[in-house]
């Protein structure tokens, strides 16, 4: 089950501290969302579950972490500065601009009126002045992908560690585009988060690692809870490619507004590195590159094979970290009954994935014996190193249950005055919200084996 | 020991990997800097050791991650728009621009040249238009400082979660601020991290607990590997405190170019939340705030006492990641003769901090028997979750040493023909050299030794 729309995720998200509209103290800004106490610990999980199986558990890749502000000429020559924008349209009638793709009869939206501008190109980066003189001579870009800071740092990935290729770069982090229409809650925003990763191949061996790729991506975000049924396989038509991509498949997911993208891979082929590279001519690239006379390094390597040198390829699956947590917020949403007169709303995340991992409950919070005990069990369970473990010292039991089950808290563990004398606590499973005793002794093969099962 | 010049850790930072300037193909852009393989994690490992101590390991502190793009009302109700600003001059023979403060008998460094403007202010704040109309209309900053969304949050974050005051909000993330003269490496940028903790206190119990959190805070600096002899807490003068300060105190470190400020703990009075409420003449504010006739929302709580609403005093420690990150790597550096010939560089941090926690070396790499065991162990050990572990497959043992001496790898743990019959390996240790036979068994117990002891 998920959500029945996106208003019963935006409200949930708001009540219980996953995500708010940003500066909405002072009406808000569109397109711009900050993330609350819950909303931080699940985006945070996501992002090292994704580190994790693209770096702890392989040999191959490496990770980089890269400054948001970048230099105006890795934007010229990626190709962003001419092509990466929007078609807009001026009313003449009431002075607002809209996208001519979103336009109905090629009327205004707001006016009605037909008399329109021709559409013109609008470049979605944002910029700003960087130093202290401020009359355009000296500016930089937000970055609006974090993959470029990944090619222009390839030979100092190459020189400072032992990898050659096939070998990968990973990269966490934020991109800005200047979105005319944000919409979609957090699908469609003006800042969010990247997992990117450019995975460095032989020009001949690009087919086959795309494939590993595409397969290796459906089935992690399968693991990370979202079922199978949900996803889907997209050959992005050919008339529809990036400037860059010789061929994408986008793993499509369906989000309350309908399906749409979760995470792209595309065969990039040579054109990032041919496009930054010093000394194109030297290469034989394959791609319709921009000349580059400002690089001042060769991003090349040497085929160990003839000693000559090449531009790899490069297979670049790109995630996006709110649309990930957009989709295992739905994924997981499930109202239910209790009986007659009781529902309750619970997010069944994957327990490595869940915001509190679980919730200690002292049954009287006045009581110093209890609380002390239960201080001692979160301490305990913390102490494991698998996530925020929470003690929860306030409001009755049952609100607690409530409250837990619709941030996904997978067990609660209460102490009561039973607990005093027979060192045992009552755990209660989120999903199927049994109940049993368990000696405190047992606590923490208990709670491990929900994270290693 | 410590690095003896600052040249010398920017040189190691480049060549191992942690550090690298910004867009360096491009020329490099001034105080933008990346993180490369190592660095990223050495930076990830200092901000999960914060958000522990201040969010796991206690029960009175939240997390947030807010938006970079903020809302200029904010920064107009904090302040920041009047008073976040640099004195520049202007050369009116070379119209070059420079700090006032820097001058050196008011000559133009570049020209030397006495014709200078009056000092003007000039603000540190970055801005960027924001929407699809570019006419000044539209613009977000990028927030010079986390902190202040904490304060707009502080309303969703009380009613969403169970806290009441004391309590805490903290945050990890990226500011900006477009300094005049970026310098000192990583020590003064325009990119940066922080990591920011307000800590909400009755307006009565603010110096116990501003004392509290110094104290806090500077045991916390030693726990992370700095010797206390390196560090001094330092009473900000009256005179020289920011305009929301009553009190602050700076912990000091022994950079390489000289003593300067690594984390600051002020005592910001009743100024923010009072600056961003709504109905302002509500609440006794002693601060002296602007007048906000824009914020939509009450940022006061009840006094549980009197009932009688009232503006919670914040206690504020603010730390650097990045001037984090040049301490921890200053004070793990060591260069020492190994005998007469030979010297080593290592960086001994702590091993929650190392980027690496085990490498994992094959002594054959063509030995297919002897590779698959160094697979298993380290698949093993990344399963224990500490961190990651790396399989060392390339170059000769003593290179594999000496590379991870130089990015502080805790253990080597190396196999070798006789691992295959007797089931043990080789582990070295980075800070004494020594190297022992351990058996496969006894592998995961001796590793976890050096985190949990």
């Amino acid at each position: 089950m998920v959500a029945k729309s996106m208003e019963e995720l935006v409200s949930l998200c708001k009540r219980r501290g996953f995500i708010f509209q940003s500066s909405d103290i002072y009406g808000g800004v569109k397109g711009l969302y900050d993330f609350g106490p819950m909303g931080v610990e699940l985006k945070n999980n996501l992002k090292q579950s994704w580190w994790k199986s693209m770096i702890y558990e392989r040999d191959d890749i490496e990770g980089i972490d890269a400054s948001i502000l970048s230099s105006p000429q890795i934007f010229k020559q990626s190709g962003h500065e001419e092509t990466f924008t929007d078609p807009l349209v001026d009313c003449r009638s009431c002075k607002s601009r809209w996208r001519s793709d979103q336009l109905i009869n090629d009327t205004c939206p707001n006016c009605k009126s037909k008399d329109l501008t021709e559409p013109r190109p609008f470049n979605l980066m944002f910029k700003t002045a960087i130093g202290p003189v401020d009359d355009g001579s000296s500016f930089a870009y937000l970055r609006p992908e974090t993959c470029q800071q990944i090619f222009i740092n390839f030979k100092n990935i190459l020189d400072s560690t032992s990898k050659s290729v096939p070998f990968g770069i990973a990269q966490i982090g934020k991109a800005f585009r200047n979105e005319i229409t944000p919409r979609n809650f957090i699908f469609r925003v003006r800042e969010f988060e990247q997992m990117e990763l450019e995975f460095f191949v032989k020009p001949s061996e690009d087919l086959e690692w795309h494939k590993y790729w595409i397969e290796k991506r459906f089935n992690w975000w399968i693991e990370q809870g979202i079922k199978k049924e949900q996803l889907r396989q997209h050959n992005v038509d050919k008339k529809e490619l990036s400037h860059y991509s010789k061929e994408t498949v986008d793993i499509m997911y369906n989000f309350p507004h309908g399906e749409e993208e979760l995470e792209g891979i595309a065969n990039r082929t040579d054109f990032d590195l041919g496009s930054h590279t010093k000394n194109q001519k030297e290469f034989s690239i394959n791609s319709n590159v921009l000349e580059n006379s400002n690089s001042t390094t060769k991003l090349g390597v040497k085929n160990l094979d003839d000693k000559k040198p090449y531009i790899p390829y490069v297979i670049e699956p790109s995630a996006g970290v709110e649309r990930g947590v957009l989709a295992l917020l739905n994924e997981a949403f499930r109202e239910e009954k209790i009986d007659n007169d009781n529902s309750r709303i619970v997010l069944s995340f994957k327990p490595h994935l869940s915001p509190i991992k679980a919730a200690v409950i002292p049954l009287k919070k006045n009581n110093e014996n209890i609380v002390n005990m239960s201080k001692a069990i979160k301490n305990k369970l913390q102490k494991m190193a698998l996530g925020r473990v929470m003690l929860e010292n306030s409001g009755n039991i049952g609100k607690n249950y409530r409250r837990h089950d619709e941030i996904g808290t997978p067990i609660c563990i209460t102490v009561d005055f039973e607990s005093l004398e027979s060192n045992s606590v009552t755990i209660r499973d989120r999903d199927t919200m049994e109940q049993k005793r368990v000696n405190v002794e047992e606590l923490e093969d208990y709670y491990k084996n929900y994270f290693f099962n």
